[in-house]
This record gives structure tokens, sequence and C-alpha cells, in this order.
């Protein structure tokens, strides 16, 4: 089953053309993958940077901006988990309205020990991830 | 009664000491009398500026930060009007987490016709403005 | 001798009025205390806050938004110091073009230690701002 | 030649780890592209979007982030042009510093017209878009 969560396209969001500034969309693609983490693996950022000392840093990002969205439009973003490595993992998020693709990326994150070296997922982790994994592509 | 909206502070929020990065309160601030305008007032900012050709600057603001909001913690934020004129209106925005206030600002927002001048609210959002202000307080 | 540095307005920082949206013109007033205490007091904020583990919040801001700027406009942003107390500063920040007030700000600073609690100002922070106390207000 | 603009990471750019947050990356690499419009082809975003109705909208960016840039830190952002078509083009952007690059960027924007839809680059944008990517890869 692949995460969603609607986005109301709000007035700080959007540049003088009225639609959404491009590096916005980052920061609900990364908000997306926050609510994920949080709700659907357990981890929220505040206990993954705050109390140990880790990180999840994204690395890799390929994207396609295909339809621009409007101020006051409620757009879905989904993610699906498409690859899962021994401390990496690929995300694609999808946002669409009406199923009407605007934007999709391909995103891989890494994660990184308290040195700020990659290391191996936490094992609970990999195993939630790995059943994000298995559901994803699915949905 | 006051219109209250729960915000979770997110990694976009915070600056290196991990605490939300007060331009981001306005961001916050701001969302919340957008989320007032549409769903109260029935004035989303998509109707007020894309459609109408207006807009409802902000021309001032008065702002506490009381206390640090944290990575991950949900806070209150509470909206109630203080004053209407003719053509402008004074909210109070309160963002509080177990009755401890974090932050509080009060802003006043004018609008602004076509030309780019102050004039007098649309009826209706006169009307509605009005309700409000007499509810506000007693929140 | 106050400390102006003009800022040109970036596609980054409008709304969709072409004008700036006014979160954005913290992260300005922001930038603009963050090189003063880096090229004036010799404090980078990566040296208060990475290295000395301290902070300089902003604990209270009135601010009057006089006038829209618009999107390639440059506009000159002037700091000057107008109180200073044991661990706060109050700065005065205008942005201006040709003369006109678009924005003015009454910023309220404070020097908070390792453990997040108000402290004293470090000694050369304070011969720093007491220069720049005395100078200000002529400028 | 190149166009290279140094820039300063600054508090509003960084996240809870002290470095970076990567959206704060495309607004910088947003802010290189704008300014190479403005100072290197004469061509603002306030001319493109406010006085002739147009756009150069974002379309496909490929992003490597290599390494963490860290508050303080002064990062060179390099852009070349790499491919012209007839109402798209190519720019590699990089951000480096002492030689070590921290993120590059393959980012396509099209010339969009006042209907919204892509249309051929004005005669003079298209003439100053084939002088820098003869110019770019040199560089």
């Amino acid at each position: 089953m692949a995460y969603v969560r609607p986005i109301r396209i709000e007035f700080a969001h959007c540049d003088p053309a009225g639609i959404v500034f491009y590096p916005r969309y980052f920061e609900m693609t990364n908000s997306v993958v926050e609510t994920f983490f949080a709700d659907v693996l357990g981890y929220p950022f505040a206990r993954i940077v705050m109390e140990m000392g880790c990180g999840v840093p994204t690395v890799r990002l390929e994207t396609d901006f295909r339809a621009p969205s409007r101020l006051g439009e409620v757009v879905d973003f989904t993610l699906v988990a498409v690859r899962l490595g021994r401390s990496s993992v690929t995300f694609r998020i999808t946002a669409a309205r009406d199923g009407a693709v605007r934007m999709t990326t391909t995103a891989t994150l890494a994660w990184v020990g308290p040195d700020g070296r990659a290391a191996p997922w936490p094992e609970d982790l990999a195993t939630g991830l790995t059943a994000a994994l298995e559901e994803g592509p699915a949905a």
C-alpha cells in the first residue's frame, strides 16, 4: 500500500506566476518523507536527529515537473519505496491531482551515523522499509 | 469561538539549534490566516488574489517569542480577531503547547483592491469578520 | 555609522502578487543581522552556534510594512543599534529604496548560553555592540 | 567561460544538523540561474515574468548531493550551458568548495509564452544562450 498525503497549495508555496515555486515542492516531498518515517516507520526525525544523532540525508534526486500546481489546489503526494540497500533507500514520490501528474521525483536517501558516515539501517527500520518495499509498487 | 489549528514542527522549520527559525513562524501564522479566510470566511486566497485581483497584505506585526518550539512538537495556533476597521482587521495569533505560550503576534491586515490601494471589505467578508470579532476574545 | 546592505529582490522572495512575501523579509533581516555579527562584530553565527554552543535568538519584533517591494528591485537594508542590555540588544532595521521606506522592524535579540538561558554578552562582543550603539542613531 | 557566483551558507539555509537543507540548495541554484539571466543574458526575471508575461520554468532536474555544506562556508556555484533546444536549455550547476564538489544538478528549463505553453526562445535570448553554450563546457 502506498503512503498518500494530500497537501493544499498555499500562498507561501507560490511564485509571481501563481504556481508552485519548485524549491517549495522539495519542502513538500521532504515533509512527506518525514511523516512517512514518523507515522509508518515509527522514526520521527526528532528521534533520528536529536536523540540518536543520526541523519537520513537525500543523496540523489531525479525530478520531472510535468504541469504546474496552482494556489488553492489540493495535490495528492504518493510515496512508494522502490529499492532498499544496506544503508540507503529509494522512494518514488508523485504529486498528482485528479490522476494528472504534476511532479514526480525519485529520491535516494542514506542512513548516516553520528560520525556523519553512511551506516546500515537500524534493524527495526530495515524491517519497516522492507515491508514498505514489498507493498510499494502495487499501490 | 477562536480558530485553532495544530501544526507539527517539521525539519524544514528548524535551525541549527533544532528549534523553529523565526521566519518560519511567520510562514505558519500566514498559513493560519489563509486557512481561516478559506475555511471560516469562505474567501480562499486563490479567490482573493487570482480571481478578484485583490489582496490582504499584512501591514503591521508585533511579535513576542517567549520560548522555543522544537522539532516534532505539535503546537496549537489560535487566531482571534481583536479589531475590525473599514478596510483592516487585527488578529492575535498565539502558538502554545500544553498551555505554555511559545509565540504571540498581533497582526494587522488590510484589504487592498485591484489598484493596490486599501479599500473597504467586501460586504460578506465584513459580516464574517464581525462575527469572528464578537466571538473572538471570548474563546 | 549605520550598517547598510543592498539586497536584490529575487523570484524566491515574491508571492503571487509579484511582491515580497513578508516572511521572506524576515529571512532578509536575519541575514543582515547575521552578516553584521560576522563582518562588523567578528562573530559569525557558525562561531556562536556551532563552536560556542550559544545562540542569539530574536525575542521581540515590531514591524511595519509601509509599501511593497517588487521583483528585481534593489532595496537597501540599514541596521542601527538602538539599545544595549546586559544580555540583549535592540536593532532597528529599515528597508528602503530611493529614500522611501518599505519596511521597518525593531528587533530585540538575546544572548543565550549553552544551557539555553539568557547570559551576559561576551566581553568583546559587548565592546563591539557598544561601539555600534554610539555610532548607531547618528547614521 | 562559466558563470560563477560564490554564496555564503547562512543560518536560513541550515537544518538541525547544521548543514544545508536540500530544498535551500534549489533556492540557491534558482538564484544563480536568475542572476545569470539578468547579468549575462540581459533578461531579468522581472522583465520575463512581469513585463512579458512569459516564464522560464524548470521542467527536469537530476541532482547529486555529494557532501554537506556547513554554516558559514562560502561555496562557489558554477553554471554552464550544456544543451540548447528551440524552447529549452539545459544547465549544469555545480556547487564546490576548494575544488571539492558538494552538489551538482543538471537542470532543464523551458521558455513559456503568455499562454503557458512552451514557445521558441526570443531571438536575442537564443543568441545569448548560444554564446553561453559554446563557451560553456570549456570553463
